[in-house]
């Protein structure tokens, strides 16, 4: 029996915080105070305290228990991590923290928490409850995390600050700015607070180091409606060039942990302000809230403005997929050639990782590349270790989901290959997937169309067949920012409206636990169909450029009109990417985007 | 110049009444104290007063001017039925009522209105203005279009309440009001005011002649959540029988007048009372909305009841729709062989309407049938009148939209019949909304899938081809009740959940102006797809049994899947119909569902 001693003298030490206290419980999220996807290894104290790496989740340690809450992807990777540490995982869809609390412990007193890492909208749902019963939930002043793991911890990340030039950018950082404070006036609003990295980034056209997969400044900053910022951050992560930058655009610095007194003198003086209540840490905002009229809430304005590419990022984005698609053409041509027997997926991991990062103003990966072969295939979050590589075996699929950033903009990409010969149910499982794939990719629609409804057309292939996928069907991409970024999805439940300009993925599947999963994911464009008398319509143009493995095609399946689609992104895969290739690799390339002529 | 005298007259009177009473204005919208689509001619205030004749408008009479607010589908008969009166015609989308008074006539003091013609949630929307502006809305004990139109009017409609009976009705009106006492106790409400007559006509299994198209009585009554239940009607209209009936399941008769003060009563005793805003006339409730704790809104939980059939309801839909296709196919016969030049919208519509009321247990058509030829046809809400009515000729396309009330259940279907040669792109039109019609009749879906995602499939296909149409696809049906009943809808916006035992339309369209008309509907009932894995997976079963008209067909756009839809459906129209029509339109029937073999 394995006995993780660390994690139970961890849990411990916050134990005997909690008596000294007096407190009865604290509840510690997989989030930093960015409130992001991305955690950086110095603030993972989730993982530090209970051993459990999964991206969600959120642990309550009481004085005699502790329980780990997450969602069904990682009840089970949850379960080994914590084994033998008297953790006890649960479920959150079935008991959330917060019902939890409400149902079982009327007893427990007072739940303690760190401000930093909670949304305002997430304690205010919380205080919702403490109406409810007996239990009082304290913000802290410091985080007990902090004060024990003190050694072996990373330093937090503190990349310089590089400027996004304006050939990427395409809109004067200037003149977001003033975009944005005329957008406030008009809400009757004097400042607005940004908490997301990937948000002040785009406004302020920074980039910078911060995070693994998303080129970001973790910083937080204040915007005015007189068009003056204030940014709060290190001043030794700001070189003379980028302090020009922002001097030029009425940018004024701070150290870090001023934002809070300057949020609570704007207050003072009665100043509107505007917050998100989803993405504001609630230690932003906690002492202002009880003046509640100075506050009004909303979507984050960035997040919509930052979602609608200009030109230059339009530009940028079919470029970068040329780019992508040369890496990703390579990397299937060597796939096809390399013995299968001596393939693994650590190694082809590193192939795709490997090929991409030599494309010209490539920055990092978009994301931790899920490279699956067979059973691991059918995993939806799957990331390989030294411990689950699978070498590669003949008549089986595999799946590989990677993405770059590129100074000109961001790619996510997944194709599913036959490794030797594929069954007739995996075609007929990979076509049905395809069909999905194609539908949604050659839908035209009105504008005022959402995400909800599109979602469907991705899924009724495979609804007619009896099967589905359990993820959503599209996430919105940044431009050389996160390759996942709101606000639209397409998605059952996301009633954004699409708009050109909107990048969104398109990546129905199919997973078959314990034997293969299938994937085909694109990036598109939103655009207007110019051809159309009605002016409202809007349809996809397609970014990625890989072709789409034709061995696993079952042409029967197909309409005339899915063939066609086919034939014709193949011809153009070829057409745009081709002459970068080597010539072994540009006759493959030829043969298999060679159209398909359907027997008549 | 025509000059509409007595309207003028009218207008004058209540003007004058207006001054009597220090009012500045009054508002009058199409609707009885019942709040539903048909109003009796008894109580036809706005057609009286103002001329028009639309199922949609309001007008607002001001001492000097009177404006009539009505929507697009409106606007020009609005004009032409007011020309000359001085009555103001107001596209209501552009501007409401609402708005008019609160951008244009912040000098208006006192406006007056009838509190049994509006719902309480319009009413809470007005009194919200009122806090805006200066402004007063002033309930009125007596409407002044009353006191005026005294002569020449009809009698309100006082038809015999008939039994619903238990073999068409399927659940016994006793445990109806067992169930539904229940739901209130769950609520923790007292009673539940019942303002809606077809909502009334399924909980006590009762019918009547009250209206022209749906077999209603028009009644109110108030459950209480001990089974009782207090029917407010002229006891004159029950016979011995029906008391029998009523008695039985625990039901006191009182007069009309008296539900007021009965509300009233209730109200005092602290109890809670349940109500659908949208539907409960402001007047009902206006006395007791003071003690606001003592209400409770809500969704009318009859309209979800009564929208999932039940066995012996669905068994009806299924018979009454066999009865409406031998109509329907005697129908399409007598097109077909009538000759071309005799026939005219009028004679068509009497035609169908007549064959029809042939049927067993026919009591009347659904709703009045839309007999549109050629540019007729791409009037939406088209109905033939001896002025309109259009002779039949060559080369054009014709619409009938029509529907049966029998005891069994509620029929509504369209079809579109090529009159002569059909052009190719009339052919093309008409093919494109064909398959949209199969896209929806043949998606499979899992249960938690609203109208607002299933409404694009009908149109993707039009979208495509640049077309689309200015209505929803479906709408739900009643059982031997009204021909549009909620809550699901097919429709953008639509967000109820389809379950099985709905039966909803399926109705795509395309409208030429000055041109022709295209729709095929059918009606569908919601069932669980029973072979699938998934016991999630819902799907339709067609209820609707008419051939479509193939020479309006361009197999060359149809898929493979598409035309065995087709001729799936035809084999079934042939196979459950054929055995009871007469040789001459059996031999035309067989050829016209006749399977199609796509050439391969």
């Amino acid at each position: 029996m394995i006995i993780n001693k660390s994690t139970i003298k961890r849990i411990k030490l916050i134990q005997n915080y909690l008596y000294d206290h007096k407190l009865d419980g604290f509840m510690q999220p997989r989030a930093d105070s960015y409130l992001g996807e991305y955690v950086p290894k110095s603030d993972a104290r989730l993982e530090w305290v209970s051993g459990f790496t999964g991206s969600a989740g959120v642990i309550l340690i009481l004085r005699e228990q502790a329980f780990l809450f997450v969602d069904s992807r990682y009840i089970i990777q949850a379960k080994n991590e914590t084994k033998n540490t008297g953790i006890k995982v649960i479920l959150s869809s079935k008991l959330s923290l917060e019902k939890y609390i409400l149902k079982k412990i009327k007893k427990v007193k007072k739940i303690a928490f760190d401000p930093w890492l909670h949304s305002y909208f997430y304690i205010k749902s919380v205080l919702n409850i403490e109406n409810k019963i007996n239990t009082k939930f304290i913000p802290l002043k410091e985080n007990p995390i902090d004060l024990i793991w003190t050694n072996n911890r990373d330093t937090p990340p503190n990349s310089q600050i590089k400027i996004h030039p304006l050939k990427y950018a395409g809109i004067s950082s200037g003149n977001k700015i003033k975009n944005l404070s005329i957008y406030l006036k008009k809400l009757h609003a004097d400042a607005y607070i940004i908490n997301q990295p990937d948000s002040l980034a785009w406004l302020l056209n920074i980039r910078g180091l911060d995070l693994k997969h998303t080129p970001v400044i973790l910083a937080r900053a204040i915007i005015f409606n007189n068009g003056s910022l204030f940014l709060f951050i290190d001043s030794a992560r700001i070189n003379k060039n980028v302090n020009n930058h922002l001097k030029r655009n009425n940018i004024k610095i701070f150290a870090e942990k001023n934002i809070v007194s300057e949020i609570k003198k704007i207050s003072k003086q009665k100043n509107k302000i505007l917050i998100d209540p989803n993405y504001v840490s609630y230690a932003l905002i906690q002492d202002i809230i009880v003046k509640n009229s100075n506050i009004i809430e909303t979507k984050c304005p960035i997040e919509h403005l930052k979602s609608i590419k200009n030109k230059t990022e339009i530009k940028g984005a079919f470029s970068s997929h040329i780019k992508d698609g040369i890496a990703l053409s390579n990397f299937l041509f060597w796939l096809h050639k390399y013995k299968i027997s001596l393939n693994s997926e650590l190694l082809a991991a590193n192939k795709i990782d490997n090929l991409r990062s030599k494309q010209d103003n490539f920055i990092s990966t978009s994301f931790e590349t899920i490279s699956g072969f067979g059973s691991n295939g059918a995993i939806v979050h799957y990331r390989v270790t030294e411990k689950s590589n699978k070498k590669f075996k003949s008549n089986n699929l595999y799946l590989c989901d990677s993405g770059g950033q590129y100074l000109e903009g961001t790619t996510d990409v997944t194709r599913t290959i036959a490794i030797g010969k594929p069954t007739l149910n995996m075609k007929d499982h990979f076509t049905t997937v395809l069909k999905g794939h194609i539908a949604l990719a050659s839908a035209i629609f009105p504008y005022g169309t959402t995400g909800n409804e599109l979602d469907l057309l991705a899924r009724l292939p495979l609804w007619k067949k009896d099967i589905n996928y359990g993820h959503g069907t599209g996430h919105g991409v940044g431009s050389c920012l996160s390759v996942h970024e709101g606000p639209q999805r397409i998605s059952k439940g996301s009633f954004t409206i699409l708009e050109p300009g909107m990048i969104t993925s398109n990546e129905p599947g199919y997973y078959l636990t314990n034997a293969y999963g299938i994937r085909i994911e694109n990036l598109m464009l939103v655009k207007k169909i110019k051809d159309k008398q009605n002016k409202n319509m809007l349809g996809f143009e397609i970014l990625t450029l890989a072709p789409i493995d034709i061995n696993l095609i079952n042409y029967d399946l197909l309409t005339q009109e899915e063939v066609s689609w086919l034939n014709n992104y193949h011809e153009k895969i070829y057409k745009k990417i081709s002459n970068s290739l080597e010539n072994e690799n540009k006759k493959w390339l030829k043969n298999v985007c060679a159209p398909y002529l359907k027997k008549t």
